[in-house]
């Protein structure tokens, strides 16, 4: 055996970002006008997104008019179990596409009349790298990262957490269980960028909720 | 508050996958003249991919020839771990590219000695969407899940379970704790494959291993 280790480094090019960017500025402009603070929540599969999003809207949606857009492959899922709580809902199914783009946000509210709303969340599809690489035009991307995703998701992301305005550590209420180390996936998050707002919190107990909530400014 | 809920399909078109095919196959008649039988692992980040394929080192390099290809964003986290077992590896950085393709393995593998190995696992980019798009010339596509991963994860990725040949799920020592429907979710798989393999197992523990390796065909 000959105990060889060798990295290759793949550079692909990136065309299309130039054009989701102008279609993003565009929906930010739109927001803007209509007063909406709009949130994009991106993560894996799991991480407790929509969980978070439910918790949010329980607490958010007597003062507020909320707009839920799912993003997901094939189901209606999550944006059924965010619907329950009486918050509007706009599903876009991406097929095989592994994120949303700006435009598709676009085409998703051509009809919605914005005027009935004030906050927007945005579930986008479920893994923590291609999302990273096209704004939506939100004012926040907020990543959600959870204790049951084991001990390297912060170091294999880099790029997702630098464009990130603000990381949700989910599912506390299991780190103990997990054998979990919460203080070494913040030293990570850390390393990367030694001011990003993170917040620990379980969507399912409650658990930094109303902290969370106050950072958004509500 | 209208309750509307509206849900928006998006086409997106896959031009490259013809050219990926191609060099798929080529990479399956090199495999196939060295006499390697070829493992594609693909799941999304924490799942355990790197610690099954650890597992499946220690008990098969005493009598296998084994190289671990690696594919990650940008670290060399995994194939260090599996490169501790004693076995050759290839780190491939993808940088912002969620998934290998064939191509990538043809350049990794440009100054490998073929004749060198009889087993090759290949661990793709973390996450379950983009793998599944793009054949590697494996023999075999293992899908990787974890009953960290919440109840939906079948439900979410028809496409790749369908496109696999083998489900692996991981972790099942965490069940109990978890409140995890392990039945629920081999029904989920069996209403799009009611032939698929699937195997439970912990890699952690060891549980369900040699049953895996026996159907791994070793």
């Amino acid at each position: 055996m000959t105990d060889q280790h060798k990295t290759v480094n793949i550079n692909i090019r990136k065309d299309l970002f130039g054009a989701n960017e102008d279609a993003a500025a565009l929906n930010a402009a739109l927001f803007k006008k209509h007063g909406i603070t709009v949130f994009d929540i991106m993560g894996s599969v799991g991480t407790g997104k929509t969980q978070l999003i439910e918790t949010l809207c329980e607490r958010l949606r007597d003062q507020h008019k909320i707009l839920m857009i799912a993003g997901d492959l094939a189901t209606n899922i999550d944006a059924n179990r965010v619907g329950s709580h009486g918050v509007d809902t706009v599903q876009i199914n991406t097929g095989t596409a592994c994120h949303l783009d700006a435009r598709m946000i676009r085409v998703a509210l051509d009809d919605v009349d914005l005027s009935n709303y004030d906050i927007v969340f945005i579930e986008n599809v479920g893994n923590l790298i291609c999302p990273a690489g096209y704004s939506l035009g939100a004012d926040k991307k907020i990543v959600v990262v959870s204790v049951t995703e084991g001990p390297y998701m912060i170091q294999k992301h880099p790029l997702t957490i630098k464009r990130a305005d603000m990381i949700v550590i989910n599912k506390i209420d299991l780190a103990e269980v997990l054998e979990f180390n919460i203080d070494a996936l913040v030293k990570d998050i850390r390393e990367v960028d030694a001011n990003l707002s993170v917040h620990k919190v379980s969507a399912k107990t409650g658990f930094g909720i109303p902290e969370l909530v106050a950072s958004l400014g509500f």
